[in-house]
């Protein structure tokens, strides 16, 4: 694909049973957090990464001053039930067209693999700052909502409303073109802030549906610090009626992001 | 064309003396609730699907929490007089050149089933709340004026002021080059809200160029729940000379649109 | 050009000495006024309709509720110097890559013909309200200042300091690769209104440059309407020291625009 | 490349020991100013001009009333040590695609010099008025870090934590791809205005790289003009609590700039 690079890290990579999950940037950073956790916890081994000019002309700066493109990246994270070849990022494509194009591309990919069921994980934004535990789904074939039901996933008519914006929503759209199931799966959460906590409750419908046991703590310390911001904002809001974006202090967000 | 995907769900379609008619959304959505509307009454066949990179990369959930592609798509309504092919859609394109590619194919896919006349739907935009049953035509041929009056059309000189932006105006515009008689038909809106009361306006005359009767029930109602929207807005507006856009309550918006 | 197409309305056009005149929308639309005046007053033919992809996706009305498209248009005014090649249009390009591919193909016609000096219009922005005669040039071949300066034309060190965007700019720069000497030529003028005085202004210089007289009668009119408005924009001024855009009634600027 | 011209005014130019410096406009204009200054000098000459569809379509007119349209140039410098190839421009793309573009075209034309080492030039914005001698460093290579940090140069665990934008972050991206050492060294600055006194700081270091001695004489001056205006910035913050961008006059701006 002209523009997009894509490296391949190990040769003749066969996986078992595969499943894509994609945790892409989004509402909350929910799917990102709960990829990325998971690919830390299960030991995940980089298998690709993936340049293109549809990413913000940007480089990252690690903790050793040395800086990264941006791009995004698969693990493959190998579970009893499933090998997860999982996409993750720090940015989605930049222009309509690219969002077409990647996700294109991401699904190729998954193909190549053999995958035969895709999750896309984000968040549901509700507008405030109350927490709800609640995992919401939406699914490019009606067949997958009972067994999802039974991981905990809840389903509403039409819900969200506005639809689902960029590659979690795309890639089921696309992959629908090919037969191959896919779901998206949403924490809610407020929409205002990255949020470990709709993360944690996402994660736990992920460990049974794959069917394996992931230690929280990470998240879990996280979402604690979350909370002490949470509960100023809404001290804030009681005060004010509404959430000023402007009151949540650069430090916070930078500590928590 | 390249990004682009026509998806054709029925073999070999034959027209008798087919029109085209464009309901896409716009000011008001008037056009779109007109051309729903039809296709809803007449029992309409869908049969084309048109997929693209330039409609935003998004999805929309159905009320089986089933999901859909951004698309626009082809209706086939069977009149007595005349074979409608309606395209109706969520979107139009995100970008420029995406207007002129999508309508070039529109206008492609019409001359390929025959059509001789095309009627592009919109709403004008009047800033006011007042209601007025008004429709006001442009065409991109001079001889049409005469016959659109028998049915109601209004003709201003210079009027929408600003020109007609988006697919209706641009068919217009394409198919003048093709010799292709087109007319836009505005129904007038404030150009705030969702205004079912001017679709309703615009299908009066709709339904007199075809020659059918169509229950308008359905437009009815939801005109009535916007009447209550309207009149609250009213009250609003008298306090405060203006219309605070931020006054219009998301749920109702929701419920509306 | 892809998504660009020429229309020639003449075959076999032969130009006497020709030049170039570009007068397009910008800065008090002052160039598009000169440009659109010139080819009244001089009763000059309409040879060229450029349609492009690059042009925002809409239709304007005209009198007879006829649509037009979007477009730039060539026309020639016979002079006894010189057969003036005048450019005008109601839009320039909405993209950056369009504005250099159509000046490009401007460029292209315009060697088509013979053009062996090029002149732009456009408006000089003071951000002042008070009214001065001053035409300023900016030229792609200092050998043109001293000639130009006999008609009239200021110059000034880096002036404008933010340059010249948009064609008026780019014709000048694309085409000193052509070795085609070519100067822009502004009118003062305050940058918040349409400005037919900046207009009567440039059209003096314009007259002495082609030798020809015109009437400016249409522009003096038009000139006065604006006088009262401006008048009005300047008690306000006094009262709130600056210039308050949103005091500009609608009506106002849709009668003079 | 399409749309993209490059110009070279001399031929078979040989670069010894060569080095790549990128001083484009950026964060306080640090990066730009330090360029300049270094071609200013040591009597540069320049070899190479970039024209490109990428670059805001527009003119600059010089102190003799003449245009040049936007582009990026190349200047060779030769010192004791190395022959530095030096990239200055009043513009960097205005698309992302054109970022990627460009930035490899550069890379392209530093690897046919036999460039092995790339310096990109930048401020660091944090935001406060007040001073800070500090140079801070991200490498694409961190085997540089204990060299650069011997020549003053700063390195900070994920600083900057945004990442670093534009060319001069890109170039350090797309140069490791092909194993070619660079550095991104950053003036600390505030943000909010041309920084002559950031780029004296970063100019000291990179004499220190070079080897080369530089009279700072102009750099001091500009400096010493923006010190004033800095002076007047505090006494407006000291009040209000914040800078208000506002209060920056565009005549001084205009005189620095």
């Amino acid at each position: 694909m002209k523009g997009t690079k894509v490296i391949r890290l190990k040769e003749e990579v066969q996986l078992n049973n595969p499943v894509f999950l994609v945790g892409l940037p989004g509402v909350g950073h929910v799917g990102k957090l709960v990829a990325e956790h998971l690919i830390e916890e299960l030991d995940a081994e980089k298998i690709i990464e993936i340049y293109s000019h549809h990413f913000p002309p940007q480089v990252l700066v690690d903790e050793n001053s040395e800086i990264d493109m941006v791009n995004n990246e698969m693990y493959v994270c190998k579970t009893e039930k499933h090998d997860i070849l999982a996409l993750i990022g720090d940015h989605q494509s930049s222009s309509t067209e690219g969002h077409y194009k990647l996700c294109t591309l991401y699904l190729d990919i998954a193909r190549e693999f053999g995958v035969q069921r895709i999750y896309t994980l984000g968040g549901f934004p509700t507008g405030q700052l109350t927490y709800s535990e609640e995992v919401l789904g939406a699914v490019n074939n009606p067949e997958m909502i009972e067994e999802l039901k039974e991981y905990g996933v809840n389903f509403k008519e039409n819900e969200p409303g506005g639809g689902i914006v960029g590659a979690s929503g795309l890639m089921l759209g696309l992959s629908k073109f090919r037969n191959i199931d896919a779901a998206c799966l949403m924490g809610l959460t407020s929409g205002y802030l990255v949020d470990p906590k709709s993360a944690q409750s996402l994660l736990k419908v992920i460990c049974k549906i794959f069917d394996v046991e992931i230690d929280e703590g990470p998240l879990e310390e996280r979402a604690k610090e979350m909370e002490k911001i949470v509960a100023r904002l809404k001290e804030v809001e009681q005060q004010q009626q509404g959430i000023p974006e402007a009151s949540v202090r650069d430090e916070d967000l930078r500590y928590i992001g």
